[in-house]
This record gives structure tokens, sequence and C-alpha cells, in this order.
């Protein structure tokens, strides 16, 4: 089944769905490869792994290369947290266009603007975006997609900016309207109050996808019994792999030996494993001249 | 001090000195953050870390890319696994240009032939390069580079391809005389006994780096008593990313929550912290109008 | 039509068609608007407009990033002109998977050693690729395809390399047998001799591209008679723009000033027709907000 | 000297200087072999160059690769057509950290707002940005660069936008007092009347960068007795290229031949030397083993 397909799928789907963090190939291939049936290319984490801020520091065409990485490495779909769209409207509809010949399922494009500031950055709020300005770069999102199940997620940050939820419903209409396929309501409260107030008033007028990063403790079935459709955990794979290397690369510095090390690490034949090896192994095989043993020597 | 003359004080130094692999903006700066003086830019965790093989899938200006970020998110030196140089001579002694233009210390090239293959997967060998063409690329190498302390490091895999001691002093021979600052005797026996033989012949003649992958259960002290002058600790800090993003993905996928999974990772602030957020709060009161608190709203 | 069933089209058809050089995006747009089926996406015309050689000094995903560009600005088929496929037949195979995405409807690569030399530089011969290895990267491409119609031409480089007719023939029947598309029966002559010879042999096995840049004195009706598929204008766009880009510049050089330059050059309305203004103009009355009259003001 | 001492000298020059524009690595090399002393990097012709629009479609580093080639074949300064930064201050200054990276010796941004329209399409205007956040901008950068002589022009769009003269000096003012260089003023008239209007009134408060593409007629010591420093033929060379490409690929898709295509194009051998293939011969010899007549095999 087409990427794009199994997104759209996830989405409308009676049933509360996760999509998982990745931020570089390897992490996309672990996330499929725990069971996982969507993956979220977060922002935070892709910036994060290169080294920078998420203030759009990167280009889009720099996260791009990341992303084609992602989509290469797996067969279960993408989809993008996408910043702003990287500018307007012409900007949001070339970004579809990257995507999908990226094979890069859908994409999250919040209300904010251009360069972005991360939402959970204490002390600081910003300007949404204008609404019509929004909904037009959402209909020229969705006038440019080929794929007619390439998704388009609309994030509502009305209730990070603390403008309320009569606004943060407001904006969701107008979303929908403008030919969102979801919305993505995000809260920094570190209980569900804000979500269960708006899934009540929002009542199923398109499917709701969450980040319950702050308020995690919220029991998950509670998502689901208010009818959120997806749930994204969103930066966990990064912070899983920080705090690893941090501690590795400490022990490591102290003893100035690997014996301690080795233990509790991934072997390098799972390295391999992971890259596929065997594949080029059958294909060296397949594809190279019998008497040439060297696998990659051209002579 | 610049990144340049770091590198070539750890590789002259007296004492045994160790690099620290990273594989992404993120790594480079945690290594940085343990406390070592160098890193070591694995082909290997590149590769990986972009999910494809260490096969030179990757171009070469895609590697550079992952470079820039890794040497601006980092101010100690980096040292690059540079493969075979990427081609002949000319594409080696461009890569040299484009080093030192993102600001990367040196560069480990090794004997083999283009497209290269990992030195430990099973089963595979393959031929070396000619001597002649690899010291003509060493030459052309130390010959474009415009900071007189950029490194270049001449890796030997005779022992490797099983040639033997005599063929790999040989080529370190050859490779000294061509101008190489360094010699990096790579062996893939689980004890340092062809190290052992090599740098007794070898005699000090150049500093000599070792990746003791295979033989990490030789005390440290005994490379120091052999006169290596850098040990890279060569994969780790991929490893350890394996590691805990297999397991915090296998956890929240069968939890369907996070409070478990909160527990062992990095904080959200942690991940801030990383990025450098802080300079960017400054530089926003500093450069940005004081009417606009929104930091990244334009207008 | 898709691109690929139509540079298969050409390449089948029973008339003799024409690809037309172009290098960037700008050119591919013009070639298509002179009424040409498709684009010959040359290695030489590519690196030369970024001002390096044709020895793979770009890496092949510098040059994919310029294909992609021209793909987008146009809608007849692009074959690329793809070298050795830029490595062994791994290489080889990646290159296929992605032209496919970014829209290019074939390439052609050739029997020689990465990095490549230009065929027409004085003196430079070059040992040529083990015939079992070429065929098997053949192979590897064409099972990799997903587009059925994609197409991959071998390009024979037996008579620039001194070796004869029968070296020509030997090459083109194991080419074709390995499940080439077409083969590139290349010539330096200023006589369309060697290449008569070689169609009287060929006897149809398979279509024949030809690139006439060194006899181009021959009557193409001629070359419709021997059974020709494909006529490259292999790099004329580029020759155009060096000589009008040398004589402008030393014209303004010289006047310091643009009263006889304007006149013999393209107006700049004509540089907005060929980006597209209008489209975009359009796109603004349909995406932003009426009472935002400008048009890339995102507040 | 270095590039960027350059760029300083030929901005604070008291003779009147000129920039030519380039779009690419090539055009960049005959605007140097031309005689000039300096080079304009402009936005439109490399966007048109891509194929695509002048409204920040293709992303900061897209056109950062563009420069690099553009740098690399030549030795003349380059001062980059940088839009308005591409977003806001912390992209500014991690553009000026990038362009010096790349041996770019200065930029010129201007009082727009991301992403940018061409000041000349018509009946395009736009809201110009805030005074005091482009101010802290061009701060940012010039607190940003490594290297002294780095420049940073800025352009007022006061007179585009239809604003008049007196907004056009006051931001010049807040401008020079914000630390740029030099400012460029810009105008669409056909003459050179609001060009003059501004120099008497600026009296030389700093050097002044002018873009004559609409009032070339105006002669050209008229510019130099208002005391303007440099002045920019922006895009012509795009257009020469356009002009002569246009021409080659009807005559050539007419006649399908060549006779009347090779008389008034660059040769073969012209295309070689400009690439610097000798360049490449004499180092084959010197770093290529003896025996292995074949420049590029690798074997």
């Amino acid at each position: 089944m087409k990427k794009t397909t199994q997104l759209k799928q996830l989405i409308t789907s009676q049933n509360l769905e996760f999509l998982m963090e990745a931020h570089h190939g390897l992490s996309a291939k672990i996330v499929e490869e725990a069971g996982f049936k969507g993956i979220w290319a977060s922002g935070l984490s892709i910036s994060a792994g290169m080294g920078i801020r998420d203030n759009n520091e990167a280009s889009w065409t720099q996260v791009l290369d990341v992303l084609e990485f992602m989509s290469d490495a797996t067969s279960i779909p993408i989809l993008l947290d996408g910043d702003t769209g990287y500018g307007n409207f012409n900007n949001a509809r070339r970004l579809v266009a990257k995507l999908e010949q990226r094979n890069i399922a859908g994409v999250c494009i919040e209300d904010k603007l251009f360069p972005k500031t991360n939402s959970f950055i204490d002390g600081e709020t910003q300007a949404l975006a204008d609404i019509d300005e929004f909904c037009g770069k959402i209909r020229a999102m969705k006038d440019t997609q080929s794929d007619e199940d390439f998704v388009v997620v609309a994030r509502i940050e009305a209730l990070i900016a603390g403008l309320g939820l009569k606004e943060a419903l407001l904006r969701g209409e107008a979303y929908r309207k403008a030919g969102a396929d979801a919305v993505l309501i995000h809260s920094h409260r570190s209980d569900a109050s804000e979500i269960e107030a708006f899934m009540k008033e929002w009542a199923g007028r398109l499917p709701v996808v969450i980040v319950p990063t702050q308020y995690y403790k919220t029991p998950t079935k509670r998502f689901a019994e208010l009818g959120i459709s997806v749930a994204i955990w969103a930066n966990h794979n990064l912070r899983a792999s920080i705090e690893a290397m941090q501690k590795l690369s400490k022990l490591i510095y102290r003893e100035e030996n690997l014996v301690n090390a080795e233990s509790g690490i991934a072997s390098l034949n799972e390295v391999f494993r992971l890259q596929g090896v065997d594949e080029l192994k059958e294909a060296e095989k397949k594809y190279l001249p019998a008497k040439n043993n060297a696998g990659s020597d051209l002579s």
C-alpha cells in the first residue's frame, strides 16, 4: 500500500493510532522495526540532531535531504513536522511537491510565523499567522498535491499562544474549511484539560492529532475516549540517544578503555544488519563478475 | 588555537591521545562536552546514521554537509574518516580544499579502491590500491592544503587484506615518504599482536594511529607502551544510540504511554541546552526591536 | 504521457529523433520551447556550467540537484549523461532510483572507469571497463527501475579508445544481452566512417544513439539512412551561452555602459516570462488574503 | 589580496567602480576574464538560471551551493544579492558565517519581507521591513563577521515602494548607524532623477551603490559626478545567454544539423580551457604513476 494511503488510514482510523519520532534514517528504521505504523519527522529532533536550533536554522532543502534518507530506509509513512511551511503559500506548495517526490506521506504546518520558535521554550510567545493567510496556504498545498491521499495537517497554536479555546476552535474550523485533512491541537499544560475542552467542542468535525509531550501522565485510554485520532510521541528517540551517548562518552573518556563500554551497546553486526549489509552481499554475487572476489573493486 | 593545530598537536603528542566517534552535530557536541580533545568522523557511523551502507552510497558532498554541522557545533578538531578520498588524487585534493573551508582539521584516507567496503564485514576482502597511485594521492593532498597544520593520515589496510606485516611496513614507509602526517595501522584480530609487531618494526618513523575496535580488551597502557600516538574509539556513540533508541521505541510501542519512558532519557530542557537556545534568547534581546516581543515575528 | 514513455518512444521510433543539450533549468526550458522532444543533460555542460571539469569533480548528488531543477522546469523527457554511473553497480542502481524520483526519464552510462575523463580531450585515453563488470551494472540498473519505460543507454567507448570495430560490436552485443535499451556508439573522427561501419554490422539489434559533435558535417539524412534512432546535439547551448556572455561582458567592460548591450539580449520581461512570473501572480490572487496587497508579505 | 579586502576597496574607492552579474561558476569566470574587478551574484539571475522564480523558491543553501562554485572558479570578489537575508536577524547572521566560509566577500540585503518579490515586476509592491528590525539585522550581521573587511550593503527599497525620498534618506541614515558598509539605493524610473535627488541629500555619508538597469541611458560619467561608488550591471550575462541559447536552439531544431550552428559559438577547446583542463593534465603527470597512462584509471 502506498505510504500516503497508509498515513491517510492512520489519520482516519476509528482507533487511536500512534506516530513515533525519528530524526534520521537510522532512527526511522528503528521506529519501523519497533512495530510503529508511522513516523513523526520532528522539526525539533531533526534540528537538534544537526546540532542547531529549532528556528529554521536549517534550510528547508537540508530538512528535505534528511527526510529522503528517512523515507528510503523505511516502508511506513512519514508525517513531516513542517513548521510554517518555510515561508508563504508558494513555499508551502513547493514543499508539498518535493515531499511527494521523496515519498513523504504528509506534512503538518503550524499557524505561526517564519522563522519559527519551538512551542515549549519558556517565555517565548509569538504572534500567530493571520487566519486567512494560513487558510490560503492550506488551500495551495491541497491544490498542489498530485496524490489524493497525501495528508496535510493544520496545527493550531492558539492555546500555546494563550489565546484561548474560542480562538482555537475558530481557527480549527477555518482550517477544516480550507481543506486540511486533520487538525493538530497543541497544548503545553501538564494536564489534558485544554485538550479535553477542545475535543468536546470540536465534536469530530475532522480527525484530531495531539502531541502529549507535556501532559504525558494522562492515561492513553483517555485520549481514545476523547476521540483523538493520532497521538505523537514527539522527541523521545532523540532524547534517549542523547542520554545514552552522554553516558557512554563520559564512561569511555573516564576509563580510557572500551571494556565496560562494549556491554551495553549494539554490536557491530547489529549496525551492519540495520544498514542492510546482507542485501549488498547478495547483490554483489548477482551483479559482479565471478572472477572478481573483491566486492567493490572497479578494476 | 586553530582546530588544525589542535589536531596536529594531538597527533604529535608524546602521550597517547584519544579521538571519540561522532556522526552528526549532536553527537559531536556530546563528545566535546565529555572532555575529549578530538572527534573521529566515522564513515561507518555517518552512513549508518543516514540509514545507508558504508560503501560510498552517500556522495562525498552529502558527507561534507554532515561534517559542516559537526564542526559548527564544536570547538575541538575533527578527523574525517575519508575512505579512499572518494576517487583518485583529483577527487582527494578537492576534498582537502573543501574540508579546510568547513574547518575540518584533517582526513584519514585508506589504501583501498572506490567504492569502499567496510573493513569489518565478514568474508569481504578487496584488492588494495596501487602503492604509487596512493602515494600520488597523498602528495596531491599535502600540496593542496593551505593550512600547514592540516593533517593527512594514511591508513594501511595490508593486515586486513591478509598481506602481512612486510607489506604493511612497505606501504607505511611509502606513505611516510609521500608526506603523510601519520599512519593508521588497521587490524581485525581480537588481540593486539599485529599492532605490536608493526610498532616494533616501525620504530617511530611517524606517529601511529590505531582503531582498537576488535582488540579492545588490550589494556590501554599497552598502547602507550608501544608508542601509539592516537587511539580511536570508532563507532561507540552510534552503537549506544542504537541500543537506547531500540529499547525506548519498543517500550513506548508496547506500553502506548510515556510514563516509563520519560525517566531514563534526556529532558527537553537538556535538548534545548545542547542546541544553545540561551544564546538565541540573548541575541533576540540584542537584535530585535523591543516592541517586538515575538522572537521570530518578521512583521 | 509520462516522461519515461516519451523517451522510450523517441528511442524506439522509426524516425531519426533528436535530443538537445541543456545544463540547467533555464537551458532545459529553452530547449523545450524551441520544439525539441527531449533533452540531453550533458555531463560536460553541467560541469562546465558549474565552472569545474568533466572528471567527476561534482558529486553525483550535486548533478542530481541540477537535474531536479531541469526536470521541474520542463515537460519533455531528460536523458542523463551519467558518466560511469558514478562508481560500481551499487552506485549505478542507487542513481536509477534517485533519477526516477526526480522524474528523469533515462540515463546513459559509458564503459569507462571512475572518475571519468571527457572523451574529446586531446591525448587522453583510458582503459575501458571490464565487459562483465559493465554488464552487471546494466543488469543492476534495469532490475532497479520501478517504471518499465525508464531508459538505460549503454555507451560504447571502444572506438574512442582505439580498440576498433570488433571490440565495439562485441561490447554492444554484451550490453544488449545485459538489458540495455539502446547503445550509444561514440566516435571522435571528423567523418562518420566509424559510425557507418558499426551500423552495417550492428544490423538493428537495438536502437543506436549517436553524438555527432566531431562529424557534424555529415548530412543528417545520412544518419537516417543508416538507421540511427537518436542524434544528440551535445553541448551547443553551453557553447552558445559562452560566446554570448564573453562578448557581452567584454562590451560592457569596455564601454562602461549598457546602451549598446541592451539591444541584443533578452528583455527583463522575457526573463520573467521564462520564470513563470504570471503563474505566481495568479496564484497570489487565489491564495493570498485580498486585504493583503503585498504578494509576499507574511504578516 | 583577500577577496573581502578587494571588495572593501572597490566600495570605498574614490572612483566609480563596476560589478558585473554572474549566476554560475561559468559566468563568474567569464566576468573575471573580461576584466571586471568584482562580481554581482544576482538573486534574479541565479534563480532564473535554476529555472525558478526570484521569490525565495530556492532555499538559501541551494543559493550557497551556487555561490561556492562561483567563488571557487574565480579570484575576484563576489557581492551576493542576498534578498532579505532569508529570514530574520538569526538567519542573516548565519548566512554571513556561511558566506565567509565559502570565500564570498560581501552581501547586500534589502529592506523587504521574506519571501521576496523582484523589484521590477509590474504591479507588485510590498510592505517594507520595519526599520528597527532591519537595523537589528544589520548589526547582527556585522557582529558575526570574522573578517573585518567583509562587506554588508543595505539596500533601500523606499523609492521602489513609492514612499519617497524622505523615507529613503531616513532609512539610509538608520542603516548607516546600524553599521552598514554602504547603501544601495534602488530606483525603477527610466531616468536617474531619483538617484540624483538622493545623492544630493545623502552627501557622502557612506558609499552608495546603484543598479542602473532601468535608467541605463544615463551616461556613466554622470554617476561618477554624483559620487556613486559602485554601479552594478545586474542581469546582463543571463539575458545574453538566454538570447543566444534561444536563437541557437531554434536554429538547430529547424535545420536538424550543426553546420550553421558551429560558426558562432565557442569551440569545444574553449570550453576545456575555461574548465582548466590543462591544470589537470599537469597534475596527472605529477601525481599519477608513470606506468599509468590513463589519467583517471584507478586500478
